[in-house]
């Protein structure tokens, strides 16, 4: 792989300036009451307050307002477990695409549902005896569509780097050091956009990836200083992390930029579920959770009196499964 | 009664310059997909976000700032439903001041929990048969302490006043003419301080109050022109909004100010907590939603293509209570 396809600082200033006005710029949520019981300073990135309810809106859009509607009016395609679904489906609405989307048949109905409202159509497969990829790319070569890749793509990784960035911005104005960040990762497109705008704006400055327990493909890659594949293509509450292996793109940035990865069971994250509805009234999907667990578990331990930044990265889950978090 | 009493627009701004720092300027929530489907333009103010989970920081830190630790050692006595009570306890803590606070016996355990995590003493009563504004009285003659009132002060007024100061600024920066307010309202303290800001900052919309049914002593005083009273003491899921009758300085705002009040059931008021969960991610405690329950319900029916604020006030709700409303 050749270095020169791989994002740079710039390429998520761009990115910034480009989804100006349609992302939300999400707050970083603090309860101060709670640091002082925790002996650390909890910063939580809340992406669930993104539009379409997840951090993948802004990849989406920095990639698809690239497109000229004019010159590809088969519009677009993308395969998903639902919140780049998401994110794709109404960054294609606001530029006038047309988008179908290849998910998982056992996908949350709320994701399904989200999708379809914004006018894109579904196509279902079985996420254990299908190729989504295949399915995908048949679909845009009828279609004369553009397949927009869930992470492993420049843009999109520029994208979600603008997360990194406003956490930059958000702690200065807050006039905070920030010591730690921690982001879910699947793909791994948000954590290698955070640690590029981080490597730029926080140097000092650790940033740590965080994965559902026996889905932790980039911490046992990190380790092994090569891309390693989960065993398991299915079977965790997480339904947003389960991506077969690290993205070649995404990889090649995290092996050089990544403090390593913490891993969280599903009962942890359903505790770290329950943590943010208690502490910031904020709703988590179980995947956009993963990095809270890892931090309230003390995967990741912060040294006292340091500032961690913990990506909450999206809040899409069915009622069922949220009270079943609640109720663990 | 004299005007001399009533705060005013000088003193909002004043409040803001005061909780500057301390309270979080909380966002306005979007889901511009739903703007879609509703046919009006619909804006969250987000106090669940806000320092203690509840706008009631605001009121209480801009009181208590005002009080010298040094001349009022026995620092500070409040009555409260929870909100005001984490709202006074928080905000003593941070100026120095102890603080007892007499709660209703029954009222959310993680209301309690947070008041005694910020250090302040709890004495409970029983709202059906003891006296709370007598029974802190006595406690603050024996102490020493001043009352911070929950609603009929004019500076806990100027203090939730600062909601409104804030809607008017980010309408403005979201290039926004907003037509309707709607907040909940128990004494009646956070609708007159948005009213007074409203009537200065955007002069064209109207602002209204919402409370649980059966509980809507403020719509019936409006439309009375005088204060009444409810029956009830108990017996709505609105914990935090059952205030026997609305204050003597706010109704004498409210009066002159709102365009009415709308009542929503707790049927209804549930179907707004599941509302806010599954289109804007945030976690709304019953008193919290009502005003939500207003507009969704259609009680407040927005004219087309209108833009129309709710606050969400709260959101310290307990597990059960809250999957309960996610279930019905």
């Amino acid at each position: 792989m050749a270095d020169v396809n791989l994002p740079t600082f710039a390429d998520i200033r761009t990115a910034a300036g480009r989804i100006a006005g349609h992302a939300v710029r999400t707050p970083l949520l603090a309860n101060h009451q709670l640091d002082r019981e925790l002996g650390f300073r909890l910063r939580i990135k809340a992406e669930p307050l993104q539009r379409t309810g997840s951090f993948k809106f802004r990849g989406a859009y920095n990639r698809i307002a690239q497109i000229d509607p004019k010159q590809t009016p088969g519009g677009v395609v993308a395969y998903s477990s639902g919140n780049h679904a998401q994110g794709v489906a109404a960054a294609a609405a606001l530029r006038g695409l047309p988008a179908v989307i290849v998910m998982p048949e056992e996908s949350p109905r709320i994701k399904m549902r989200n999708v379809e409202g914004f006018g894109a159509r579904i196509v279902t497969f079985n996420r254990d005896t299908e190729d989504r990829e295949a399915i995908a790319r048949a679909i845009a070569a009828e279609n004369g569509a553009v397949i927009v890749p869930p992470y492993d793509d420049p843009d999109i990784i520029a994208g979600q780097g603008t997360v990194g960035l406003e956490i930059a911005e958000q702690a200065k104005e807050a006039g905070l050091a920030v010591d730690h960040v921690i982001a879910p990762a699947s793909g791994g497109g948000l954590i290698a956009g955070i640690a590029l705008a981080t490597a730029e704006l926080m140097p000092n400055a650790k940033v740590w990836c965080a994965e559902p327990a026996g889905f932790d493909d980039h911490a046992r890659s990190l380790a092994r200083g090569e891309r390693v594949a989960n065993a398991a293509t299915s079977g965790s509450i997480c339904d947003a992390l389960l991506a077969r292996q690290p993205g070649e793109l995404t990889f090649a940035i995290n092996r050089s930029l990544l403090a390593g990865g913490h891993a969280a069971t599903d009962a942890e994250t359903q505790a770290a579920i329950a943590f943010a509805f208690e502490h910031f009234k904020l709703v988590a999907e179980p995947g956009g959770a993963v990095a809270l667990a890892a931090v309230i578990k003390r995967r990741l331990e912060p040294e006292p009196d340091t500032t961690v930044v913990v990506v909450v990265s999206g809040g899409n889950v069915d009622r069922a499964g949220y009270c079943a978090a609640l109720a663990a």
